[in-house]
Parts: C-alpha cells; sequence; structure tokens
C-alpha cells in the first residue's frame, strides 16, 4: 500500500534511498508525490525553469522495472534530483537564466548529470537561477512567504528542496549562491571544497571561484548526496585525484569527543540583523564550553574586494560573447560586472589570487583549535520583495578560501522566517564538517 | 690507473655513470679532469656564477667512499651536474643573475637539487644566468668563438656542457632559454613537457611558461638527467602524479619503425639564415620519404604575441618587489616587460592562456601524421656579440603549448659555428621524442 503524498514526502532522502533500494518504496509513487506537490506548490513558488512530469514518470517506471529484474541498483536508485539550469543535461533545455540561451539544449550531459545517472537518480527537473548565475533574480520566491526572495543565485533549487517537491537538488556557489538561498528558505545547503566536484558541463562564471554545491533538509541528506558527485575530471583542472570520501558514514557518525566551535564574526557582523546577533548570543551561552569566539585578523577585511576582483576579471573573460552580443537583452547587474571585470589589470587579478593561500593560513591557526568555525550564513532572514537575492556578505570569504561551508537551518527571526548557521571547516576536511554540522542540527532541532 | 683529461671528458654521461657505479672510473677523478677544464676554459667561456673546486671535490670524495662501503648508490652517483643560478642549492649562493639577490643563500633546496642529491650526482657548480632569466645577458660567452653569444637565459649551462667542463646542466626556459643556447652552443636541450619537472625552489618568472630543462652532449644523455628530474610536487600546481617514465630506457631504443618527421617552418621562418634554410632543404632531401613538409594554420601567427603577453603579466606580479626596489640597478629588458605587464588587462591575459589548448588541437592534426615536428631550433648559428642572446623566435611557440622540445646538435653554419635542429612531440611524448632525436642524432652525427 502506497504511502500518502504528505508521509512519503516527510521522509528523510536517507531513508527514502534504502526504501527504494529495497523497493519498500517505488521510485514512481515517490516521483508522483513530488509532481503532485510541484502542482500544488509551484505556481507560486516557481522554482522550475523546465519539469516535464513525463519525463520524470518514464525514468522513475524504468528505475523500478530496472530493480524489478534484480540488476544491480545506484546509489540513489529512484531518488529525484532537481539541478540548477546552468548544469548541461543532454535534451532537456539549459537555458543558464539567460534570454540569449533560450532553448538551447546540450549535447552533453555535466559531470554531475553523468554521475546522477549513473547512481539511478530520477533527474527530475531544472531549476531557476538568477541570470547567469549572478544578481538578477528569476521569479522564483520564499517558499516561507512569496513576499520574501529565495536568495540567488541557486533560488530555484533551494526553494524546491523548501517547498518538498523535490528531496534533493543541486546548485552552485561563486559568491554566495549555495550557503545564502538555503538559509532564506530554511534547509541545508552544502559547498564542499573547492574542486571536490568537478564543473565540467556547467556554466563558467569565475573557474577560480565556481563551485559545485548540493541542496537537502539536513547535513546528513546533503552528505548521501555530496559523496556521489565528488571526483576527478581531466576536464576540470581544479579537481585532483583523490581516495573517495566517505562523506554519509562519517557525517552520520558520532563524534568522538563533543565538538568545539570557533564563533566567527566575519566582515560585515556590525551591519548584521539584531535578530541574528541576538541569536548568536543564545547560542553561545548554549553551546556553553564548546564555543569561543575568534577575531579574524584584519586581513579578512580585503577579502570581499579580492573575491570581487577575481569574479569580475574571470568574468569579463567567460562572459565575453554575451557581454558582445547581449546589449539591452542582459540585465544591468552582469552587464555592469563586465564592464568594471573588463578593466582590471592582470597584475592585480593575479594578486588577488594569491590571497587565498594567504587567508588560509590564518584560518588554519583557529581550525587549531576548534572542530569548526561557526557563523552566520547570511546576515538575516530573507529580506522582503524580489528585486534581489540578499546580501553574500557572509559567504564570498569561504568561496574565496575554498574551504567547505553548510548551511545549518536552525533559527528562527522573529518574523517566523529561517535563518541559517553556517559550518566552515579546513580545505579537504568535508566529512568531518558535515559530522560537526549534523551533530549541530540533531542538537538544535531536537532540544 | 686514472684516464687522462682529455679521455674521461670524451665519455658519455651514460657511460660515465655506469662506469662510476662499478668503480671502473672514481668520481673524484672526473671531478678533478672537469675541475681542470673549467681552470682551462673558464677564464674565457665563463659559465660559471659559483663554482668551489672543493666544494665539488669533498662530495666526489664521499661518494667513492660511500660506493667502496658498498652503500646502494643513486642513478647519477658521483656524475657532475651544473645548476642554472635560478635554481635554489642550501647555502650556497643562488643570485638569480640579479644585483639585487647578490649573496643571497637559499634555505631550501629546489625539488631537482632535492633530486640530484637524491640520485648521487655531485652538484658542481651554479652557471651563470641573464638578469632574472630574461634578457639582459651574463658575462658568458660562446665556447666555440668568445665574441658569439652562447644565447640566453641558460647561457652558462648551455656553455658549460659544450665546453666539456661538465657533462651534464640544468636550465629553464620561459621562452627558448634551453633550446636556443644548446642550438648556438652546439649541444642537446631538452625542454620536457610543461609539468613534467617540479618547479619548486626556482625564481617563478611566468608560472604558466617556466619549464625547466637540462643539457647534455646528446639526446641519450639528456634523457637519462631528465628521467631523475621528473616527478610531482605539491608546491608546483602543474604537476600531475603520474607513472615515472622510462626515459633512457626508451630514447636508447630503436624505433619499432624508420620515423617519419613533419618538417614545420613557423612562423619567422622568412627571416631566418640562409645557411639554415639551405640546411633544411638538404635535410629533406636526405630524409626523403621520411619526411613531409606541414604549414601551420594561420592562428600559430599569434603565438609570439600571446606567448608574450602571458610572460610579461605573470612577470609584472613574480617580478613585483624587484621592479619596486630595483630602480636602474635592474637592466631595461626587465624594467621594460614588467611595465609592458602592468598595463595587461585581466581579460586579455585570460583570454592568452586560452590559447595553448587551441594551438595543440592544430597540432594535433600533425602528430597525427608523423612521430615528430622537425623544426629550426634557432633563425641561424649564434650571432656576434654579447649584447644581445639572440631571437627566440623558434622557441616561444613550443613553450607556450607546453609540447616537449629537443635541440639536436647536427648542422654546421658556414662560418663553423653549430646550428641545431629542434624536435617537438605532442604533450606527454616525451619518451618517443627523445628516442626520435637519438635515432636522428645518430644518423645525422655518423653518416
Amino acid at each position: 500500500m502506497a504511502l500518502d503524498r504528505a508521509s512519503l514526502l516527510a521522509i528523510d532522502a536517507c531513508t527514502l534511498r534504502d526504501r527504494l533500494a529495497t523497493g519498500a518504496i517505488r521510485a514512481i509513487d515517490l516521483v508522483e508525490a513530488c509532481l503532485a506537490q510541484v502542482a500544488e506548490r509551484d505556481p507560486e513558488v516557481r522554482a522550475f525553469a523546465w519539469i516535464d512530469p513525463e519525463h520524470a514518470r518514464a525514468q522513475a517506471r524504468a528505475l523500478d522495472e530496472h530493480r524489478l529484474r534484480g540488476r544491480p541498483t545506484g546509489p540513489l536508485h529512484g531518488v529525484p534530483v532537481a539541478l540548477k539550469d546552468i548544469i548541461d543535461t543532454v535534451g532537456i533545455p539549459t537555458e543558464n537564466g539567460c534570454a540569449l540561451d533560450a532553448g538551447r539544449k546540450p549535447m552533453h550531459d555535466a559531470f554531475v548529470t553523468e554521475r546522477l545517472k549513473a547512481a539511478g537518480a530520477v533527474i527530475f527537473g531544472k531549476t531557476v537561477t538568477t541570470e547567469l548565475a549572478f544578481m538578477t533574480p528569476g521569479p522564483t520566491t520564499n517558499p516561507h512567504d512569496p513576499a520574501y526572495t529565495p536568495g540567488g543565485s541557486s533560488q530555484g533549487s533551494a526553494a524546491a528542496v523548501a517547498a518538498a517537491m523535490v528531496p534533493l537538488a543541486i546548485g552552485t556557489q561563486t559568491g554566495g549562491s549555495v550557503i545564502r538561498p538555503a538559509s532564506f528558505c530554511g534547509v541545508t545547503g552544502y559547498k564542499p571544497t573547492f574542486g571536490a566536484i568537478p564543473r565540467r558541463g556547467i556554466l563558467a562564471q569565475s573557474p577560480s571561484l565556481d563551485t559545485v554545491g548540493v541542496f537537502a533538509r539536513s547535513p546528513a541528506e546533503a552528505a548521501m548526496l555530496g559523496e556521489v558527485l565528488f571526483g576527478y575530471d581531466v576536464g576540470d583542472p581544479a579537481t585532483r585525484l583523490a581516495p573517495h570520501p566517505d562523506l554519509h558514514r562519517i557525517a552520520t557518525s558520532e563524534p568522538p569527543l563533543a565538538p568545539v566551535f570557533a564563533i566567527v564574526q566575519p566582515p560585515g557582523w556590525n551591519e548584521a540583523d539584531q535578530d541574528l546577533r541576538d541569536a548568536f548570543d543564545e547560542l553561545a551561552a548554549e553551546l556553553g564550553d564548546q564555543a569561543f569566539v575568534a577575531p579574524l585578523p584584519k586581513l579578512f577585511d580585503d577579502a570581499a574586494a579580492v573575491r570581487e576582483r577575481i569574479n569580475f576579471a574571470e568574468m569579463a573573460r567567460c562572459y565575453y560573447t554575451y557581454g558582445r552580443d547581449g546589449g539591452d537583452v542582459l540585465g544591468p547587474h552582469v552587464r555592469d560586472a563586465i564592464e568594471t571585470g573588463n578593466g582590471i589589470l592582470a597584475r592585480d587579478y593575479l594578486s588577488a589570487l594569491d590571497m587565498p593561500k594567504v587567508l588560509n593560513a590564518a584560518l588554519d591557526e583557529i581550525f587549531d583549535r576548534c572542530d569548526a568555525i561557526l557563523c552566520p550564513a547570511a546576515p538575516g532572514p530573507a529580506p522582503k520583495g524580489l528585486d534581489s537575492t540578499g546580501s553574500a556578505i557572509f559567504n564570498g570569504l569561504w568561496t574565496l578560501c575554498g574551504t567547505p561551508a553548510v548551511t545549518v537551518p536552525a533559527l528562527t527571526a522573529s518574523n517566523g522566517l529561517p535563518m541559517g548557521l553556517q559550518l566552515v571547516a579546513a580545505r579537504g576536511n568535508d566529512a568531518r564538517l558535515l559530522r560537526n554540522a549534523h551533530w549541530l542540527h540533531t542538537r538544535l532541532d531536537q532540544p
């Protein structure tokens, strides 16, 4: 007997995966539940740039049949996953949130699309991105209140998971495009160590910064999806051959000692929402000996400007043809950034590229004394209105440093909207970061 | 009974290595022969920036003792090797050919220095480099005639080998600094695939181009030295984990089929010396069916400018402190290049970095039909005078592409000075390139 929609959609993705593997849940039933939820919620949320119910059903039926024949199943057999619309999918429109790419159908799958298909996931739909994954918002609204932004640029992916239209989704972050929308939408966003997930087949905005990330309702689920996507690809020079990480098993294991968090108030803290600052005071009190405040050295004050310099310089190169052909079709944000990027000198760009090494050396001093840095994911809850995706002030630093970061959905603002915490670890320490995020999420979720 | 100096110095480095390993030749006798040659030749050639006879003797004596005790010996046990003076050597001056670095003694060995020591080589001395491995010449003269340049920037390494003061030497190439001085001095220069030899501990001028190379009297000897230096190092992001290549064994093996060469007349061919063009005509006739002329597509005409843009932009960054502190102490070439580099836009620099991929795709069309590209190593013999190191017009293209290249010393100009051939292969095909170079060298050397 199939579960009703609400019960099915309430199950976490890890349990869904296990039950789909045994056949206790059929892929088609899960897909139907998701599709029904889309039919109900998406007219308001508008998370999907492309979705075809028959396409999702056909995959689910084929996967159910595959399992019934006793064939081996992949680690995400039958699990629906949504992809940000800058991730190439063969034969499915991938329009990069840009009118210039209307109707574009890629010839090849992105690396992550290949991985999802090999893992048996259902490619459920493509989610709304801001224009070219930059700042001009798409139509997506915040599932908690349609008058508020869901954040950006991976707005559709964050909102789709938050509205329970799909259990898992993929996004990307060049500034704050995973961690911030997850925070505004009240879900988990996980941005792995730079280079952990190959970017072949994904719109390149700034190759020194672009990072693939994932969305789920909890850190444990994010770990399950992230694990499938980690890898090496000759098409992405940022990736390295490395042993495959045991992300999900480690993330859901008990920390050997109670974790200790370094509370960091990054540049911009003084302009943060009073709600957020109050919540951090409470949190510090709640954590007691398990938390201490770690000041950032002065050189971190330049990090935002340095990140922007790299972003705009590389964007001017990567989006050259958009800038050349776009004219007024492009939003002003992209045009202005390209123009700024066009004026950046190679020498200044190259010196900016040296900064992450220096910043990470300073961060290592903090990481030596804690299990993770604990800081806000955004300056407060989602701002009202759909004209802006909000501030990425608390995200760009970690993108620049390439450190893994995760949004833990744990706080609530006085207006009822969610606010996320952000945990950050040293590069390469993804599994332990997720374990600490799981620990904190479990503790704050079930007081 | 020890051999006399001339007999000892006439032995090729591979045979020396084998006899040193068995004890048939003592390291101290070889070092004494080299030192006597230095005493006789170097007052005119001026190849060495630093040499201390006692330092070389002490190493040789220790290595002889080590072998006599029956301890295992490395692959270059007792073989003297000279290093370009931009390669760090602990406790030994490494002055980068620059007055600003006078008296500089590094705290750490470069990767290649570590490798040489581990292989049992004698660190014989440091060789003259042009200022900061760029264009302002040092005092070195051409061993064939002191009125002529030895080329640059690895001028001391090329001249030291050509004058038989040392059997092997190491240099670097950012434009044409290995292939060209080898050609002018009548020795073999070998520039491996970009990234094959780690650059940690070597002055960085342009990290997208800087390549470590070696000098020897023949391709077989260059292969022996190169093989010891290939490796992976986390300190050099251009390096990759890869199986260690069997360079020397393959280089000295018989090709399964008679090799076929694609004769390429690169941009600048029309301004090449008539001697050189005549020699190429003769060579093509001599090779008969084993050679064909392959035209380069038009886009190669921009390669020199593209390479220079990358070089100068990165130089402006890498040599920032030299430029800031140097004033008139720096030669005009470096100052001008920094100034030009300071004006290059990040967008133009980044688009230049995309060129090697395009050029290599075009080259692959040629490599599909031949065993190696055959082209000149320089526009003619060494030019007269010591004010310039000559033109690198035929070298920069291959540095930009990262393709392995080797100078085969085989031609003689009408004035009696040597002219080198250059063989080039696809990236990663170093062993086969050296085999073809060995084949050609053997054939042209012993008609």
